[in-house]
Parts: structure tokens; C-alpha cells; sequence
């Protein structure tokens, strides 16, 4: 299991977010520490394998991770935003949620076919927004094989999810419970 | 007027988003250049006066910037959020909008008095977010007296009115228009 403890002593837990018996991971402290931060975004970049062409970050906490992990492994910034929010032409794809969907979108000129997508996000959790990002980089014709995330919860069973959809999954740290 | 062509280039401009007669400059295609990202950053960084403890990027586009830039100067990322995504204690500060108002929260804990802070985002057009960002933060007993953007709209008056709160303003390119 991913344990970092220089990552995870900077994540602080706050009880009952969004909603009561949820324990929220804060990366925001992680973020704060220029100390940690760097060392998250090296960390990051250790698991990477091979040659990436472009960082897809998932909106919003996985621009900050990404744009700094794209930066350092000299690779374009691919934005993953709420469907509705690009400017551009958008290809989208919806995920369920508890109640209902949602759905994500990218550009639909973001990615040439063949290009090698890293994926990253703060936390992996059900995994369905992750998921369904992957599929839509696929559908744009992306190669995408790894995804990189800060904090794992196992137990929502996202990462192995993901891993059954044929991504190499990389966590810096994992937390027990929700 | 600022004016780096490597970077002017890089910016695609999409009209009538997200209304008719607005003429969006869309950063993405700089984002997806890994070339473009990475001048960005060092261009950005080039611009900033003495040491930063804390760079301070809004929500959601400025932590692309602001992330990538804080890990550049070795400072620490403070996260500038609309209302209520943050899962901490907040102190929160209201802009007026077209038509209402809007409001941006930072956490009540995440800076220490006196630190300095650099605001970042991805475009300055009104300043109302950014002007309210600048409060926000000095409230909160931050030292802020840079912002650095990618973008700026002279003709919109945010840059002016921000220098006008003792600011020194930054962007790499400056664009014509609303």
C-alpha cells in the first residue's frame, strides 16, 4: 500500500466533509508547504513510465497537480473541466453519480491520436470521474496507460477499477475508510 | 504593453464565448504546448520581485499557472476558491458581478501574518475577483504587492485598478478587446 510519510503528515483530515461521516483528506496543507509540494510533484514524476506527451488534469484539484507535473516532465497540459466550462468544440463523457450523473469534457482538438496521456487527479476514491476520463481520452484517440494520484482510499475501490481498465495506477499515499 | 510573441501565439481566441460579442482568449492551446507551458511558467517567474513564501492562485484556471509557478519559485500554493469547496474554517470576501455578486473563500489558517503572497491568474479583464482576492488576502494579514497574469485586457481596467491597491501588475501578453 502507497505510504509515503513525508506526503502523508502535510494531508490533514477533516471530519464530516462534504457531508457528515465523511472524512475529508485536505490536500490544501500538502499544498501550502513548499517543501511538500515539491516533493509530491517529484514523487509524482518517479512513477512515471516512459515518455509522456501530455499531463490530462482533472478539474479542479488535479490542475495543480498536473500543470507542475506537466512542467516538470516537459509535457503539454491537457484540461478535463465540468462539461460546459471550454470554450472550444468538446468532445464529453457522464459518469454516474450517487444520485443522478454528471458528465466532463475536453477539447475535441486537445489530444492527436496516438498521443501518451498521463492522467492525474489529488484523490482517487469510486473512481468514476477517473474512469470516465480515461474513456474520454480514448475516444479522442489518446494512448493512455498510467494515472497518477496523491491520495488513494482502497477501500472505494477506484484504483483497482482503474486498473482493470488497463492503467498502471500510482498513489503517493492511501488512507483506510471513506 | 505587454507582448511576448512566443506566447502570444500559443493563445487561441474563440469568439462569442461565453456570450455573443465576447472574444475569449483561450490559454488551452498555450496549456498544451509543452513548450508554451514551460516558457510561460519562466517568464512568469522572471517578473516577480524578491522572495514569495506563497503563491495564491484563483480558482479554477490561476492553479495552473499559480502551481506550476510555486513549485518554480519554491514557495507554497494557497488556494483561492469559490464559496464553499473548501473543507476547512474559511474567511470568505464578496465582488460584485454584472449582475449580483460573487464570493471567493481562502482557508481561515492558510497564511501566517506577514507572509508574502503572489497572486496568479490565468487573465486579468475587470479585476473584480482579483481586487477582491487582494482583500481577501490582506484580511487574512498576508503581504500582498504583486499579481502576475498570462493574459491582460488594458481596455477592461483590472490591471489599473489593481495597481491603484498597490499592486505591481504582470502579464505576459496584453489583447485588444473585451
Amino acid at each position: 500500500m502507497a505510504n509515503d510519510d513525508e506526503i502523508r503528515r502535510r494531508i490533514r483530515t477533516i471530519p464530516d466533509f462534504p457531508k457528515p461521516g465523511i472524512q475529508f483528506r485536505d490536500i490544501t496543507t500538502l499544498l501550502l508547504d513548499a517543501e511538500g509540494l515539491k516533493l509530491a510533484v517529484e514523487r509524482m514524476a518517479e512513477t512515471v513510465e516512459g515518455p509522456v506527451d501530455l499531463v490530462a488534469g482533472i478539474e479542479a484539484r488535479g490542475f495543480l497537480f498536473g500543470a507542475a507535473l506537466a512542467v516538470r516532465l516537459g509535457a503539454g497540459m491537457l484540461l478535463i473541466r465540468k462539461d460546459g466550462k471550454l470554450p472550444g468544440a468538446t468532445i464529453a463523457e457522464d459518469y454516474a453519480l450517487e444520485y443522478g450523473t454528471d458528465r466532463i469534457a475536453i477539447h475535441a482538438d486537445a489530444c492527436a491520436p496516438g498521443a501518451r496521456v498521463l492522467l492525474v487527479d489529488d484523490l482517487i476514491a469510486t473512481g468514476g470521474t477517473a474512469r470516465a476520463a480515461v474513456r474520454l481520452l480514448r475516444k479522442a484517440g489518446a494512448e493512455v496507460t498510467q494515472a497518477s494520484f496523491v491520495v488513494d482510499l482502497p477501500e472505494l475501490g477506484g484504483a483497482n477499477a482503474l486498473r482493470g481498465d488497463g492503467i498502471a495506477v500510482h498513489a503517493l499515499v492511501a488512507f483506510e475508510g471513506h
